[in-house]
C-alpha cells in the first residue's frame, strides 16, 4: 500500500481520511487528509471530481480540515478534497525549523533548487504531479483529471501559481487571501531568496502577477478571489497585493475575469476562510461540471 | 462596562465577540465568545433568541466557535449563540491544574461545596443566572427569557442537567454525546466527589438520569441526542450511558420523548459534532418559535 490509513473519521455525510505516505519528490514522508464525499463509492471508476486545497503558512492538513468547513460543501456537490501539507518534515536540514514563515510549514509550492533545500523541498513536483498520481492509483473512482485548485494565503499563491503554471490542468481556481504577488512581498523575498536563490528570474516562474501575463492556455473560469478588508497581512503589510494581480490581468487572457472581492471587516483567519467556502465551492462546481 | 470586547471577529454573516468580565459567582475573570447573528440589531428590544452551547472537557470559548460550525444555522433561523468557558481560570486552588478531567477546563456546570472549590467553582450559578443576566443587560436586542441549551460530552451533561433544574427556563435541551448518568461514570464520579464531596444525594441533583425522573416542568419538547458509536468514550470506558437516561425517561414526563441516535461510525470530536449541528439547529429553532 502507497498510503497508511492513519484514521478514518465520519463527518458530516462522508469520511475524512488522514493519510501518510512516503514521497519521492521530498524523500521524507509526507501527510494528507482527503474527504470523500457523501457518495462516495471505490468501486466507480473516475467518477467524482477533485479539489485540491493548499494551506497557508504553519498549517498542516488538519487546520482546513477542522476549520474550513468544505465537508458540507462536497456532500452538496458531491467532489473530494485533497488537503495537502505545506512541507516536508522531518528532512533535517539545519535552519529548518528557525522560522514560521521559512522551512517546516513553509514551503511556498515551489520546486527549491538552492543547496540546502533542493533534495526535499520539491513542493511543486510533490503538489501538482506526484501526490495526485499516488491518489489517482489509490482512489480509482476519483477523478484527477477532473479537479479544481484553491488555498488560503501561502496556499492561495500556491493555487493561483499552480493553475497559471499548468494550463488545462486545473478547471478553475480560486483564492482566500492569496500571496498575489510574491515577489514583491516579505514573505515571498524571504522565501524565494530561501528556495531559489538571488536570480529573480527563477522567482517569476512562481509569481502569478508575473505569470498571468505570459499565460497562453484556457481562460473559461473566472478567478474567484476573497480578501479581508481587516486582514492585517493585506492592509498592514503588503503581504497580499491582491490588487497587482487585477492589474496585471487587465493585459493578460484574464482580463475582467479576475474577480476580487475586498470583503469589509473580515480577517486573515479561518473565521474568514469558512465565511465564503461556500461561494468558492459553486465556483468550482460549475467549472468541474457539477449540479448539485 | 460590565464586557470588555477582546475581539470582533466578521465570520459568517454576522460576528463573534470574544468578550472577558468579572465574575461575582467565581471571582475570577471569565471568558465567554457571543455570536451575533445576521440581522443583529443592537436597537431592537429583546428581538433575538439566545442559545447557549456548553463546552466539553478542556475546552475554552473558542473550540465550539472554531470547529462547530453554529454561525451558519444561526445566521439562517436568527438566533444567537453564548459559548461560555468551561471553569474559572486562574483561581489559584492547589491542584486545580494537575488533572485535564478536573479542576481549570473541567468544571462541570455544578456549584462547588467542597472546601478549596467552594469559593470559586461556582458554575452552576454562574452559566444559568450570573452570565445571562449580565450578557442581557449588555446586549439588550437578545432575548434571554427565549433561550435553549445545548453541549457537548461534560457540556452535554451540563446542558441536560440545567434544563432539568430549571424546568421551564429553557424552551428546548440538546445534547452531542453528553455525560448523562454521572453518578455511574468515571469522569463523574471523580468530579462530584472533588466538588460536591462524598454525599451521594448531593451528586444526585446534577445527574440528568436521576433529574428527569423527579421531573414536574413542561415537557413540551423533545429532548435531542446525538452520540457516536465509535466514541470510544460511549463504547469503551462507559461514560456517557446514554441508554440509561432513555430508560429513567420511560417513567418520567419525557416518556418517549428523549430521541437518542446513536450514529454509526462517528467519534466524539468536533468532527462529530459539526456533523449534526444543523439537526441541532433545526429542533431549538422549532421551539424557539422561529422559522427561517
Amino acid at each position: 500500500m502507497t498510503f497508511t490509513t492513519d484514521s478514518t473519521i465520519f463527518t458530516f455525510e462522508g469520511k475524512l481520511l488522514k493519510l501518510t505516505h512516503d514521497s519521492k519528490e521530498t524523500k521524507t514522508p509526507m501527510n494528507v487528509n482527503i474527504y470523500l464525499p457523501k457518495g462516495y463509492d471505490s468501486a466507480s471508476d473516475k467518477s467524482i471530481p477533485v479539489l485540491l486545497y493548499l494551506s497557508g503558512l504553519t498549517c498542516t492538513p488538519n487546520n482546513a480540515s477542522e476549520k474550513a468547513y468544505w465537508q458540507p460543501q462536497a456532500d452538496k456537490y458531491g467532489f473530494a478534497v485533497v488537503f495537502p501539507d505545506t512541507s516536508p518534515r522531518g528532512a533535517n536540514i539545519a535552519g529548518e525549523d528557525d522560522s514560521w514563515d521559512f522551512g517546516t510549514g513553509a514551503g511556498f509550492y515551489v520546486d527549491a533548487t538552492t543547496e540546502n533545500y533542493k533534495s526535499n523541498y520539491k513542493m511543486y513536483s510533490y503538489i501538482h504531479s506526484e501526490l495526485q498520481t499516488l491518489l489517482q492509483e489509490e482512489f480509482k473512482s476519483l477523478n484527477f483529471d477532473n479537479i479544481s485548485i484553491t488555498g488560503h494565503s501561502m496556499g492561495g499563491y500556491g493555487a493561483l501559481s499552480g493553475f497559471l503554471q499548468n494550463p488545462g490542468k486545473y478547471k478553475s481556481v480560486s483564492a482566500f487571501s492569496p500571496i498575489s504577488n510574491p515577489v514583491k512581498a516579505p514573505w515571498g523575498k524571504k522565501a524565494f531568496a530561501g528556495y531559489l536563490g538571488d536570480n529573480k528570474e527563477d522567482w517569476s516562474q512562481y509569481d502569478p502577477t508575473e505569470l498571468i501575463v505570459k499565460y497562453e492556455g484556457p481562460a473559461d473560469a473566472t478567478i474567484l478571489i476573497h480578501v479581508g478588508k481587516a486582514d492585517p497581512f493585506y492592509f498592514r503589510d503588503a503581504q497580499l497585493l491582491p490588487e497587482n494581480l487585477v492589474e496585471a490581468s487587465k493585459d493578460s487572457k484574464f482580463k475582467d475575469k479576475v474577480e476580487l472581492h475586498l470583503v469589509e471587516g473580515y480577517d486573515h483567519s479561518y473565521y474568514f476562510v469558512s465565511s465564503f467556502v461556500a461561494q468558492h465551492a459553486a465556483h468550482h462546481a460549475k467549472y468541474l461540471g457539477i449540479t448539485p
